[in-house]
C-alpha cells in the first residue's frame, strides 16, 4: 500500500534501503520519527499546533494536517516503526512543480551543543542562509520540452550564491527548458503562480503578518514548500483552463521551540527577504509586459 | 571649545586620556575616524547616505546630519586628527533619557576575518543578540527622586537575558527610582514616549517599512538611539507642559555594507522583535489603566 513519494525534493529519501517518508493513495504522508529527540520534538509540535486555538484558522491552513502517529513498516526494512501521519500536500496534483526553501539566517539556535552549532553555522555560511536569510534546499519543475520532471543536483543547489537563488526562483515559474543554462528563464508563469490574490506572494504576506506578532513558536530550520500544478498551464486559455493552484506550506518542525514571548525574528527576517525576491521577479515580469517583450 | 559629551551611553568614551567623540556648544558631535578601515567606512557611508536621493526625506531624518570631516585636537592628546562632524542629537535636551540598542541577530557579516567572526559571535551568543535580535548596549535615565542621572554598569547591561532587556525597556519610561531593584517600574511615561503619533513606536514602524524594501545598505552592528526629554515630564499637565520629544536615531555605521539588491533581513528581523517589546509594554500599560491600577 505504501510507496516512496514521487515528489520529494529535500530531506531523507526512502531509496536504496534507507529510512524515509512514505505515502499512501489516500493523500497521506508517513514520516518516520527520527531516532533521536528530533522525531519526538516534531510529533510534539504537531500535537500542540493542531490543537492550538491561539493560532488562527487562516494560518492553520499553511501547515500539513496532522493525523497522529501510527506504526507502519519502515522503508529501510527494519520492521514496524512509529510514523507521523500527515497530509500529503502534493497528492492532488498531476505534475506539481515543487521547491523547498529553508527559512532563516541561521539553522542553529540558543542552547544547542557546540557540535551541532559548528555543523550548522558552517553550512549556513557556505550557503545563502547567512547572506539571504534563506536557502533553496531543492526543487523540481515540469519541463514542457521534455515532458518530464527536471531537478538540479543537491550539490548544485546548495552551492547557489545570491544570483543562483534568484535564477532558481525564476526557473521555477518559467516554461522554457531549465536545462539550457544559457537561456534566460522566461518567467511565463510568474504572474499566475507568484502573483494574484491567491498566489504565492499573497500567501507569504499573510504568513509574514502572523510572524510579526506570534510569540508561541520559534520555527528553527523550518522550510517553506511552494507547489503549483504545472500541467494545467498547458491548457491555458482553453475552456478547461485551470488555475495553477499555487500553495505555500510550512514543513519540517524537528527544531521548533517555544517562543516564550519573543517573536521568531530569525524566520521573519528570512521570509521578508524571500518575499522581496518574489516581488522583484513579479515587477520585472510586469515591466517586461508593459514594454511589449 | 570642544568637550567630552555628557550624554554618551555606549561606545568609546573620551575620558582618562582615551580617544573618543567630542561635542561643541553649537550642537555638533565630533567623532574621530578610527584608525583602521572602520573610520573610513563610516565616513564613506555618511558621504554616500547624505547625498542619496533614493532615500526618502522621512527616512533621512532618522540619521544624524553629516557636516563632513574636520581636523580637530583629539581627546587623547595625540594632536590634530580627522573627525566626522555630525549633528549632536541630544544637544537641545536638558535632561535627556537615552538608550542605545544594537540591532540584529548577529554583528558579524559575510567575508569578515575568522578572528572578527569569532569575537562577534561569542558576544552575540552571550548577550541577547542571538535570542532577541537586539541587545541593549547602554542607557541613562533621569532619576526624579535623586534629581540626577542614573546609569547601570556596562557589565550588568551586557549580562541581560530576555527578562533583563524587557525590564530595562520598562525602566526607561518609568518615574519611580530605577535604583530600587525590587520595585516594579511604573511605566509612567510609556504612553507619551513609546506611544502616540510621534512616539518611538510610530517612528520604529516607519523605519521598519523602509527596511522591508530598501536594498541599498546593510546596517551591520548599527544601533538605534532612543532619546526623550525627561525634564518636561515634571511639568506635565501644567500650562507649560511640553512634549517628551521622543526620537529615534540610527547611529554607528562603521560596518555598513552595500545591500546589492538584498534587503537587510538581519536588521529588519531585529527591529521587528524590538517593536514587539515596545508594543507589549504599551499594551500592558493600557490594560493597567483600564483596570484602574
Amino acid at each position: 500500500m505504501l510507496k516512496v513519494p514521487e515528489h520529494q525534493v529535500a530531506g531523507h529519501i526512502a531509496i536504496d534501503g534507507k529510512l524515509g517518508p512514505l505515502v499512501d493513495d489516500q493523500g497521506r504522508f508517513f514520516k518516520p520519527l527520527q531516532d533521536d529527540a528530533r522525531g519526538e520534538n516534531e510529533a510534539k509540535f504537531y500535537e500542540s499546533f493542531s490543537a492550538n486555538k491561539n493560532v488562527p484558522d487562516h494560518i492553520h491552513r499553511y501547515f500539513p494536517v496532522y493525523h497522529g502517529t501510527q506504526l507502519v513498516e519502515a522503508s529501510d526494512g527494519s520492521g514496524k516503526l512509529p510514523h507521523m501521519v500527515l497530509e500529503d500536500v502534493v497528492s492532488e496534483y498531476s505534475n506539481p512543480s515543487i521547491m523547498d526553501v529553508k527559512i532563516g539566517s541561521r539553522t542553529w539556535y540558543p542552547d544547542v551543543s557546540e557540535e551541532y552549532f559548528k555543523k550548522c553555522i558552517k553550512k549556513d555560511r557556505e550557503t545563502t542562509t547567512v547572506s539571504l536569510g534563506f536557502r533553496v534546499s531543492g526543487f523540481k519543475i515540469f519541463d514542457h520540452q521534455e515532458s518530464s520532471f527536471w531537478r538540479p543536483e543537491k550539490k548544485v543547489v546548495l552551492g547557489y550564491k545570491v544570483d543562483g537563488a534568484r535564477l532558481a526562483l525564476k526557473k521555477f515559474v518559467s516554461s522554457n527548458s531549465p536545462v539550457e543554462s544559457k537561456s534566460m528563464p522566461n518567467c511565463a508563469f510568474a504572474s499566475e503562480v507568484y502573483g494574484g490574490p491567491n498566489g504565492i506572494l499573497a500567501q507569504l504576506l499573510e504568513l509574514k503578518a502572523w510572524f510579526e506578532t506570534q510569540t508561541i513558536y520559534h520555527f528553527n530550520s523550518c522550510s517553506i514548500l511552494m507547489v503549483y500544478e504545472n500541467d494545467s498551464m498547458l491548457m491555458k486559455g482553453g475552456d478547461d483552463a485551470q488555475m495553477p493552484r499555487a500553495q505555500v506550506k510550512l514543513v519540517d518542525f524537528a527544531h521548533v521551540l517555544d517562543g516564550n514571548g519573543v517573536i521568531d525574528h530569525n524566520f521573519l527576517g528570512g521570509v521578508c527577504s524571500f518575499i522581496k525576491f518574489i516581488q522583484d521577479i513579479l515587477e520585472t515580469d510586469t515591466s517586461q509586459l508593459e514594454n511589449g517583450h
